[in-house]
Formats: C-alpha cells, sequence, structure tokens
C-alpha cells in the first residue's frame, strides 16, 4: 500500500487476512516514485521476510500501487500471484483491470513492465468516500472513454447520469464502474497482449502520456492529461471528417461537467509535444499509430494521420 | 553481448545484420553483473535510440548476457522479442533454451526474472573454440544432468564419449549439445512455469545457488557448483537407499573425468549452507523441496526429506 492509503485502510484489510502471515511494504505516495527504485525496495521486504514463489501479493491502492505491485508479482522469483484492491476510481474502472503492470523511466511513461493477470480484483466501492475531487473526477476520464470507443448507449447514459455520478450516488457509481470493467475486461479478453484490438483502450493516451512526460510525473493527473488526450483525438477525427464538431462539442461539454480540463496547461507548447508522441510505445516504424473515433461509440486504430494533420490540431487547441 | 564476447564475436554478426538498424550494448562481463543495475542499462540505451515495440533484442554471450537480455526483453514495453545466440557451453544446453531469465538479488540467485521465450536459439558450436578449458567443463555439469535425471541411454553414451567430448571432437558436441537441447525442451513443453516435472531440471541446483550466493557469485562457476551439488544429491538419495554405492562412484568419477569439482571448496562450513538452501524458490512451506534419484536416468520431486538428512550428508562430504 501507500502512505495515504494504509492510514486509511489498511488496519480493516488486515483483520480480513488474520489466518495469513502477512507482511506489509508501505510505499511512498504519488506517480513520482512509480519508478525501478521504488519497485526494488518490495523485492528486498520479500526476501527478507523469506517469501518464497507459495506467496500473494495484495495491492491496496490506486494505480500507482498497482502497476508497482503487480510488476513486483510479475518478477518476484519469477511470478507470483497478487490481488488487486483498488481503491481510486481511476484504478477500479481501469488500471486494476487487464494485468498491464509497469514502472515509469525518467525517458516515458510505463516503459519497464509486464503483462501479467491479477488473481482477484476485488472493488470495494465505499473506498471512493475518501478520495479527493479532483482524483475523482480524473477517474471519470477513463469511463468517459468507454463510451466514446465502444459503447455508445453507456455514453448516453453518462451523459444523463452525470450529475448522480458527482454526487457519488452509490447505485450510479456502482454501475459505472461494473459497466466500464465489463467493457474493459472483454476487449482484454479478446486480445490480452495488446497486438490488435486492446490498443483501441488508448484512446487519448498517446497525446496524454507526451503531456504527461513533458510535465514531469505528477504535475498533471493522469486522467486529466486523458481528458485533453481524448479531446484532442477527436479534433483530428473531426480534422478528418470522421466526427462532426457537434459530436466534439458533446465531448468537451461532458468533460466540463465532470471538471475534466479540455486545455493544454499553461507554458505547454504544443510543438515540442510531437517528437514525445513519437516515443510512445504505440509508435510502429516511424508513423504515430493513433486511436480515432469514426463516430462517438466507434474507435478505430489508424497509422494514416500525417504529423502535419495532429500538429495542426494541436495548433489550434 | 557482453566486452570478452564482444571482441570476438559480435563484427561476424553485425554483418549478417546489415539490413537492420542495429544498437550494441556491451555489458561487463561476469556473473556478479547479473544485477539489476545492469539491466536498467539497456533500457537507457533502448530508449535513447527510440526502440518501440517491434524491436527484436539479441543476446550474444553465455549465460549471463542471456539472462539479463531476455529479462529485459521481458520488461521493456510490457515485452519485446528477442533471439539468443548463446557462445559458451552452458548457455547452449541449458540457460539459453526454456525462457528463464532473471537477474541476481544480493539475497539470492536469479530471484527477479520471468517467465519468458526466445523467439529463437541459435547455436554455432565453433563459438565453443575459444572457450577456456575450465568454463567448458562446467558445461559438462548440466549436460551430465540430463542423463541423470531423465535420459539412461545418454549417460551411458556420455560415459563412453567423455574423451572425446574434452578433445571437442565438433560431431560429438554437436550431439551432446543437440541431445541435452532436446531433453530441456521436452521438459518445458510440458511444463513452462515449473508447476511441476520442470523442477527436475534443478537437480543439485539447491544446494548448488546455496554454495554460490555463500561464496558470492563468481568466485565458483555454476556448473563447478552444480556439479558438487548434484553429488551431495545423489548421496542423500544413497542415504534413502535409492541409490546404490556404486551409482554414486559412477557419477563422483564421471565429474572427476570433466575436471569437475566433487569436494566443498576449502573453508566452507556445511552447516551454514542449510538456511540458504531454504530460501530457494523451490521451497514450499518450511520444507525443502528436493530433487533426487531413484536410479541413474530417473529423478523424481521430494519434500519428505528432513534437514536432519540433509546435514548428515553435507557434514561427511
Amino acid at each position: 500500500s501507500n502512505e495515504t492509503i494504509a492510514s486509511l485502510y489498511l488496519a480493516a484489510c488486515e483483520k480480513t487476512l488474520v489466518d495469513y502471515q502477512v507482511n506489509k511494504v508501505i510505499l511512498p505516495d504519488g506517480e513520482r516514485y512509480k519508478t525501478l527504485a521504488t519497485w526494488q525496495t518490495i523485492f528486498d521486504d520479500l526476501l527478507a521476510q523469506q517469501h518464497v514463489r507459495s506467496t500473494t501479493l495484495l495491492a491496496l491502492g490506486g494505480g500507482v500501487v498497482g502497476d508497482i505491485t503487480g510488476f513486483a508479482a510479475a518478477c518476484y522469483m519469477r511470478g507470483v500471484n497478487y490481488i488487486q484492491v483498488p481503491t481510486t476510481l481511476l484504478a477500479q474502472v481501469d488500471s486494476a483491470v487487464g494485468g498491464k503492470t509497469a514502472v515509469n523511466h525518467p525517458a516515458g511513461k510505463n516503459m519497464i513492465g509486464a503483462f501479467y493477470q491479477p488473481s482477484c480484483v476485488l472493488i470495494d466501492t465505499t473506498t471512493l468516500q475518501t478520495l479527493p475531487e479532483r482524483e475523482y473526477c480524473a477517474g471519470l476520464a477513463e469511463v468517459i472513454k468507454y463510451g466514446l470507443i465502444r459503447d455508445a448507449e453507456f455514453w448516453e447514459w453518462l451523459q444523463d447520469n452525470m450529475p448522480a455520478l458527482l454526487a457519488r450516488d452509490s447505485q450510479a457509481v456502482a454501475y459505472m464502474i461494473s459497466r466500464s470493467c465489463q467493457n474493459k475486461a472483454d476487449i482484454v479478453a479478446a486480445d490480452e497482449r495488446e497486438s490488435g484490438q486492446r490498443a483501441l483502450l488508448n484512446y487519448g493516451h498517446t497525446f496524454a502520456h507526451a503531456l504527461e512526460t513533458m510535465l514531469g510525473y505528477g504535475e498533471i493527473l493522469h486522467g486529466e492529461a486523458v481528458a485533453i488526450g481524448m479531446l484532442v483525438a477527436a479534433q483530428v477525427s473531426e480534422a478528418l471528417t470522421w466526427l462532426s464538431g457537434e459530436d466534439v462539442k458533446k465531448l468537451e461539454c461532458i468533460l466540463k461537467m465532470a471538471n475534466l480540463p479540455t486545455k493544454l496547461p499553461k507554458g505547454v507548447n504544443a510543438q515540442h509535444l510531437l517528437p514525445l508522441m513519437k516515443l510512445d510505445k504505440k509508435v510502429v516504424g516511424s508513423t504515430i499509430r493513433l486511436v480515432l473515433l469514426q463516430s462517438i461509440g466507434h474507435a478505430v486504430i489508424t497509422d494514416e494521420v500525417g504529423p502535419d494533420v495532429i500538429e495542426r490540431v494541436l495548433r489550434a487547441s
């Protein structure tokens, strides 16, 4: 777990595990600690406590804790079981499901990692009660993404129910999480190692990763960067006449309703983002492979968009 | 590659790859560099050269280069292809085949790693011509292991052909390598992630790893530690009356023919090895899971041998 979450939920979690040998590893809180250096400290503790291959790691926390713990489980003694217990909305609807684990490298986000599935993902929605507003809203960005890329019905539902979601209405929240997880699980089951359609989940992410790398990890929340990235990708889709201006407005509107940013942070020069996008894991050859929208509810993967189009959209946004 | 092998074979290797973008990462030579720190330098280089998921790593060298490179391939951008080009006998008959990749931790050998298969293993037996005698003999330990654990016919062949193998007769060497690889491939194909019979390949290794940890990496060659470990395991098998004293003598004899050690190095106290054996990845609960011989050519996995028996054998050896 990390320092913040451990003080809130670790005691309750431990109560359910009294019959096991439980050792705690408490990581510092924040994306800036999602590094190989932090990851290594887990091995030091596991080995000091003589944990062997039959051990199970349990990740109690948000996406950073889940990603580091999952990657440690993937590599400790060449792989041990692990369980995700995500406590942030972003982790519950996205990062805890699907087995992508990683840490960041100074040269790029999630560059070192593994595809490694958890044995179980346990979501207790009451943990959202202590989640700060800004982080809750960041999680909504990934929820909106599912509607955009493959679930037009969910997209309509989200537009109608955003007020209930912002009020954290428990029924609306539970439905939102389960529908998001179902969308993600469907995609991952069909393409675990991202050789094809799993890349649809990266909608808005090529741009978001470049933005996060440029700003330094932790300056902007991942969901916030994704929100901006999704809007840029929609604008590129509009430039190709795939999406109407009205659709782009609808997206901008729902992002604003969800208190998410729709503009580049002040001082960020769009031109500097393009080279960073080229180092993304999704780059093939020298073309940038993008996920774009053919319509709301239907995303496609394409590498036929020239950098000039992207640059023009970035300049205007 | 590493410094030693690069100066011998890298130029020839590069000639065959003129049509590709090739970047070289030259690691320091030796087991003591099989660490997370060395492993990380590969990522720095790959990212600096903007390699993406479609890249292929190629490991030109012995077991250390192969294990580190394979583990880097497993984790770079969550997994890229890699090719093993093993240049030592040990790597050719064992470590390059089967997809076990890892680095060492100060608390134990191969503690951090992954099961990750190479796309191809390319063995050029002429590289053995530059392999120092001591390392060549260390490789023979793993070859002898295949005869012991599952291939009595090969065991007989080895006893007859050891002089030809020591003279590095090219036909005998090629047969030895292909038969060893076939034995290993059969086992790994049936049990890639070592949930069952793959553990047979660890014959002699629980003890060998403890010995290597105690002496510090690089003080004793892996194959040498395995030779001693195989003899100890045979002596434990004899203590259980599974193996005859004559069989143990035969093993001692072939190890000596192969210029391999059969005694603990001077100054190593057997009693200190037992606690280290307990931290092995193959430990389940608090019992030590050992691979022992029911007969020559037939190994079994057992956790029914008490530490007292092991200690008694260690004291006497």
